[in-house]
């Protein structure tokens, strides 16, 4: 298939012509494990009080993990690797009603970066036990941090704080 | 200066041996305008009642913004463009102290992506006003997105919603 490929999109669908240039790289920092073997059984959206999943981190990246446990709840960024990039206008029902894609939480975007805000059950070594996940078992991992909402930042206040 | 240059890191903070080598790529959609021309100017985090910020698309993802105007929030994601990718460990106040780059909300990390919720203010074209972001004039867009807390999935439910 290439990038210009429509033989596959839904009614009122649209492509843009994109030749595969991208910026920056990203490194698959660990892979996350959840019960979804197909995008078909993945939730549309993560439930806090969903199946239990396990992110795994991979080396050399463990030792950044140190004093993520005093956190409940982390944001997790992972890659959704099944998607298509060049698809600006979608049909999430295929009834011929279309919506831009930044106007969707869809995983088909041009950079395919999903987020979640998950509880955090447990950590043993690299693997860590989490809720609130809606992504494919395999998904690769970009990114973890606490949430927003329990971080209080530790560095010194700036002028753009005042 | 090479990855593995501890010249200018600070008392107990630690690199890791990585060789540059990515994953995946990712292409910069826009650019995002901000009143911060150096990091040190910054917020540590950005707040909702902060000031007007202006996100720029980049063509041809134009397209892919309609529908975004019906959500009072939206979230950003956006290339920390400047930030160290290998300081697993930080001393966010410089007094010894560390902690992992997973435990902090630091721009220094594996794959240098920032999140932001933001009020979205205004859509003129291919610019969007918004309120809430704490990036650098300057900073590479990513993707944008209605916040999870104001989508509600327009795609039929999966097994993996029961």
């Amino acid at each position: 298939m290439t990038m210009s490929d429509t033989s596959d999109i839904r009614a009122g669908e649209r492509t843009v012509a994109w030749d595969g240039t991208t910026d920056a790289g990203v490194i698959f920092i660990g892979r996350i494990h959840t019960p979804w073997k197909t995008v078909f059984e993945c939730p549309r959206r993560g439930q806090i009080e969903g199946p239990l999943c396990r992110i795994e981190l991979f080396d050399p990246w463990t030792e950044a993990l140190d004093g993520i446990a005093e956190y409940p709840q982390a944001e997790v960024l992972y890659w959704l690797h099944l998607s298509r990039r060049n698809l600006v206008r979608q049909s999430p029902r295929d009834n011929g009603t279309t919506f831009g894609a930044f106007s969707l939480r869809t995983p088909n975007r041009p950079n395919p970066i999903g987020t979640a805000i998950v509880t955090l059950e447990g950590i043993d070594g690299r693997m860590i036990m989490v809720r609130g996940l809606d992504c494919l078992d395999g998904t690769p991992l970009l990114d973890l941090k606490p949430d927003r909402d329990c971080f209080i930042p530790k560095a010194p206040p700036t002028s753009g704080d005042l």
